[in-house]
């Protein structure tokens, strides 16, 4: 193994990193520095860790905050994009993993390590994005990733190794489901899941109610948007994380943003995992709205590629890349157009864009129904359709 | 205006196609023979559409079923596609119009005539997409297109022009909405809906319940694909057609399928229209679910590009192009893998796919799982980040 | 025919518009401004030709410089995305028609004018280039089109219109070629050419000597690069006009940037054109070897994409839109990296890069050889291969 | 290691194979089957390499003629896709790569091997493409990489290794450039090639003259093509293997089908390579100039995205998967339009197509040019541009 002087670790407090600390330190012989990025999973998450941290072992623990950043720089870029992997998934663990990993490197400039470290496991997305970040940021750091390390295979032996050396742990040996939070989401794995002929169990979903027990009463809300980006919420304006915190408020008790997908892993083989974007998913019932009144067809037509480019580009952790820098200028292009209101309906689980308008619609009642109009003859549409099809015609011509 | 002797009309009854066929006798001095498809638009559509014709003025009456044919060959190949315009629309109107004009052009053939003619107004998608496929299959006969050529220009002055000429017309003077149905789908457009801030009221829907009309309790149905076709329901095994008509008497009363959209219309303006899909959208859900299970990563990404250029090209009305074989094909290679069971519930408007299983499932839960296996050795993870961020590695490395 | 009270025509002093200024005055019955863009194509083009707008009936006439203008903020922001129209054409006419069309929406704003007219013809797509982007400068202004109006068809008839009025014309009865020529190429349509079986005759080409009759000593020139544009020639620094004419005088002797396409019109049919771009030529292989050093594989592959939907927007006349807008953001996110030096070989109608470097090459013989390096452990790449490759894996065995 | 039995080798006769041989037997303790593909590469290469294999230790050697199996089922179908790897590579080893693996996958099993071995690099794509190809056709097998686990890293290291066994080999200890060779084209990698700021000496080149050195004369070839194929040369029917050789002997004299490229490697960093594809770039030429006659403009934008998507993945070696089959059947849509004749002149080299004809040509005199058609209205260019420019047109006119 190579040698290491300090680390700085991406800890949460959890079993898994509580374990990295004193396995980093006994093995590379090094200094643990904790870094914990407080990306918005919460309260209950943050409480403790620095002691925790510091109990496990830990040097030094920086807390950062990222939260406005996660949302501002990250998330929204990824929207205006139309972003969405594989027709379903929105990305919420793969948008703060770049922000995580840059945040991590500052720490370890800050401190002058010479390795960083993380908790993600050998099969998982996780890792890749991670190292493919510190790889752009960072590429003189050494990179220690345990799960690929060690043979502590299961909880029962991380909570063996913590008991051995004296390290509290809360944790329990049994664990159903593999969690992960931030402002945007949470994500579910493991248990009853990895069966996809077995239904998510209640116990599965930890932010939002079924449609089942959501109100029978719906609820309009109405947001603002600028930009691309939703600025106020029933007219009161808010930074782009309170608005976030303010929809999944609004929208988690009524069961919106649940997601049950087979997925493609960047590593080759699928995982099956639920999904809660309460928020999230209002936001971009919204800005979809107003994208449909401010886009010509070819525009939208290429916007629907530049959605599919950046849902790969995302997942698969290429953020700090010159792709990602061209996708997403040809996606800010378009939503410098996105500016309106949106009045959404929230029912049982749906969200429906049910009153639209903006200052940029190319929408026009007169252009659209049957009367005349300046702007269009209609037998203008002979002509047009003549040439649209002329190839056709030339092509049946020739096969006489 | 040109001579014609004798002219195959696409007829439906309606206001319009009833004063076209004595427009087309007056104005062009020639013999109209009306042709009317039956899409699965409905038996009281159909009821009595020959004795109107002749009533109108017709010389004959041509109904012809195309409904197996229009799902089979038309509706399924767009499915295997994964086609949906502009992120909302399922195509209904569109598929359905290449069938139609293929249709009419064999009525002609068959009745000797010299020229195609159809009710479609000159703002439309509907004059392209019919003419563009009477170009590719008929480039020999004439189109008249009267909307784009006469001055009755109001419903009005159809119903005056019909009463001047003792034509009987069930039509009213006042029609709010204009409606389009066939077997996948039907389509409403105009009164409130031509303002985008507008909700649309209940009188828009007539195939479903709104969700909140819907049934307390949910509902559990069964789909059986093989190769990207729906061929059973709960274990039934049916026809297209069937499955299709099937699910949307299921589907209906739990407020499945409707959207409410601003698109963009070939012509080059934007139009609001509203469509309910019921069955449609339960076998939309249903294929998604088992691509997700046989699909990989590259053939998932290239099937969306695959989706996105078709949605266009059947809204566009190019079916009898290169282009569309082009892309058929492509979609075709991977419906071979689409072979499964999936079981989804319908709630309050929404479709959900609850379980999924097929036999060419690239999902394994032993390779999905943190144990070890023969095929996934986590070490190899480290190899691939590295050569995976490589040319990232570089240019940072460049940049010092 | 609607009212005008003074147009300004696009004129470039050839018979089409000198015809043009006394019809539009005769049957508009409306004043007649001449513009004369002058995009580089050649003084003898543009020598007396105010004096010969004025005996032809115009009240004035406007000759606009735009060789700088159209080559640093037309031509290069093309370059950037690597287009070239169906594999071949460089879009030379193309390029022109936008800047062209913006000058004259000036002149109109300045002289006050009420409409716009050009000379192109009604098979062309340059009329729709011209009046797309008339609709979006100055959608207010109307738009005459004589070619689609009068019944003047041949050149005689144009000759004899003339000499009726007597309005003098140099032009001769006889023209067998139609060329048009910028800065950046001469294009040539007609005669023999309209025949694909028959190869151009020497009297085509009017710009460039034939391979045959090159130099048999080939020549080295060098270019820098910045940004994605030549700045110097030979190690002299140049405006991007000055490399494009010094350029275009080193090449054409030596036979570079012959084209000789059919290709596909956008009003529906092919036509067949010749092309002399031998400045451009060199240009784009210089480009190119730059790319070759500083695109990483998926960027590459991206702007493939790019280039592909830039071309034909560009060929197609949709300069002022937010798809161009878009396409060349994402462009340009690539060409901050495009500087270095390339040196080419001219030999005998074909250009050469031979010698390439960049100070963002991601090319590096260390790593790129056999050796042993720190960036790259042969080891990963069984890593990287078994991940890769890990869906065809499990597919594989499935099908046991 | 694991335990291997046999072992089937991808045996060249060159000094890596040579020491793998004896290096497998070692190492494994297996038996080891040479085999050896002809795709190609020259008599001189294939002669004795029997006799040396056994020499080496192998205990039986199959030698496969795969040179027809290769131009019809891997080259032609790739060519129907138009796929040139980065605008310029022709894709000659890449395409080689799947064959090779299916014939070895083939041997393995009649010979009843457990085990599969190549001599490729680790820092190479050719290791890719071939364990791609095993993972898709024998997932069961294991596979040896010799160059990833020894640490024989030089060619003396190989020569001693093969003396101290005394196992003859005629390679010398000095070898500049590293070739790789098959019916298509010949590579060569390596010496002054490895800076691209360095011409390719002369000796680089071994199949073509310099343009400097071919003949004064142009050359004519006329090809026949047939759906896709090129089925005569000069009017004489041959196989596509013959055509593909007999191409190769007409067209290496007048220095057709050089490139000199620096490219991505599919394993993340850049190599400089330099290509001969003489006869190759002659079909293509010809396929090109087909295209251009038979391709409306949607499908040849569409078929520009199959070639860029097809040209990644020949060169990632995912020949045997799903996106391969899909990205093929939409190609082959198109290429049942190719047919026709082709006359291509030859000159220094240069191919240019000169004269082209296709029973399916879209190109049509009588359309192209002024003259007055049944086909085309020049009036109708004005209804088409309206519509064309429509959303441009709201635009301006909302921006007023």
């Amino acid at each position: 193994m190579s040698s290491i002087k300090k680390v700085v670790l991406a800890y949460s407090g959890g079993l898994d990193t509580s374990a990295i600390v004193p396995w980093l330190k006994e093995n590379y012989n090094c200094e643990v520095v904790a870094f914990v990025a407080d990306v918005g999973q919460g309260a209950e998450e943050l409480e403790g860790v620095e002691a925790k941290a510091i109990a496990s072992g830990a040097s030094e623990c920086h807390i950062v905050d990222l939260k406005d950043e996660l949302v501002a720089d990250y998330i929204y870029p990824t929207l205006k994009t139309g972003a969405i992997y594989e027709g379903t998934y929105l990305l919420g663990t793969s948008m703060a993993r770049p922000i995580i990993a840059k945040a991590q490197v500052e720490v370890a400039r800050k401190v002058g390590a010479d390795a960083l470290s993380h908790g993600c496991t050998g099969k998982g997305n996780d890792q890749v994005r991670f190292e493919s970040c510190f790889a752009a940021l960072a590429p003189d750091l050494k990179v220690i990733a345990p799960w690929r390390e060690w043979d502590l295979s299961s909880r029962e032996s991380l909570l063996d190794y913590l008991a051995e050396r004296n390290i509290p742990c809360s944790a329990s040996a049994t664990k159903i489901y593999s969690r992960d939070a931030n402002a945007w989401h949470i994500s579910h794995e493991g248990g009853e899941l990895e069966d996809p002929w077995c239904q998510p169990s209640d116990q599965v979903w930890t932010w939002t109610n079924s449609p089942e027990q959501a109100p029978n009463e719906s609820l309009l809300v109405q947001l603002s948007i600028k930009n691309g980006e939703v600025v106020a919420v029933n007219g009161e304006q808010m930074s782009p994380f309170q608005v976030l915190t303010t929809l999944n408020e609004i929208a988690a008790p009524h069961g919106i943003g649940r997601v049950d997908i087979v997925e493609n892993r960047l590593v080759g083989m699928k995982s099956r995992g639920c999904y809660e974007t309460p928020g999230g998913t209002v936001i971009m019932a919204a800005l979809q709205a107003i994208d449909e009144l401010v886009l010509d067809k070819t525009s939208r037509k290429w916007k629907d590629t530049l959605a599919n480019e950046f849902s790969h580009l995302v997942y698969d952790g290429r953020w700090f890349t010159p792709l990602k820098d061209s996708i997403l200028a040809a996606a800010e292009a378009f939503s410098t157009l996105a500016t309106g209101e949106v009045v959404l309906k929230l029912y049982k689980g749906q969200v429906t864009a049910v009153q639209k308008q903006s200052e940029n619609s190319l929408y026009s009642e007169d252009f659209a129904t049957f009367g005349e109009d300046d702007v269009y003859d209609q037998s203008h549409a002979e002509g047009f359709i003549r040439l649209f099809s002329l190839s056709s015609r030339i092509s049946a011509m020739n096969n006489k």
